[in-house]
């Protein structure tokens, strides 16, 4: 099967997030969040290396422990913006898998 | 890694659309529809088939054709409705490859 395309580029896009039980409750940004949490053992290193204002992340990661009922972070309380922050296993599960399908993704939309 | 959720079932959900030059051009709507042309060999059985209405069915495709600058299914007259359609090249293309990356994208999100 030869494409025809001679005037356009044709490109895979997708958007990849989790559910539970039906409702949307992760997805890219929070998993990019949480990536840099892992990666800087601390929230406030994290959102200065991603750019993020430390509420919109305390947010994010707060909208994700509701609806999921459990923590996905762990603080050690130490200065203004607490020490270190470390992933739960919950916390983990859901990037390591987030990322794991992604990546499926982005070498399946790879189009020979 | 195992994952604590007691009370939470996760599930991954995708969405997975091709571009041309950045802009939306063919997504699952579309697709079913020109599976099921390929199928019955016949836009109007087609579209008995899955419940669209011809007119919403021909605009679907108009559309991607319009953005596309090229058909994706010729069609022999005949009748009120036409006789015969079928895909194009290009019309085969994004059916098998969409179909491809769909089968790809739904087997990674059968989480172990």
């Amino acid at each position: 099967l030869t494409p025809a395309f001679e005037k356009h580029k044709i490109t895979p896009a997708f958007k990849l997030w989790f559910e539970a039980d039906g409702k949307y409750v992760f997805g890219e940004g929070v998993c990019d969040l949480l990536e840099k949490v892992e990666e800087e053992g601390s929230l406030s290193d994290a959102v200065r290396v991603i750019e993020m204002s430390y509420r919109y992340a305390w947010g994010l990661i707060k909208e994700v422990e509701k609806h999921l009922e459990e923590p996905v972070v762990r603080t050690e309380k130490g200065g203004k913006y607490g020490g270190k922050t470390e992933l739960t296993n919950t916390g983990r599960w859901l990037v390591a898998n987030y990322r794991r399908l992604r990546n499926i993704m982005v070498d399946a939309c790879k189009l020979e």
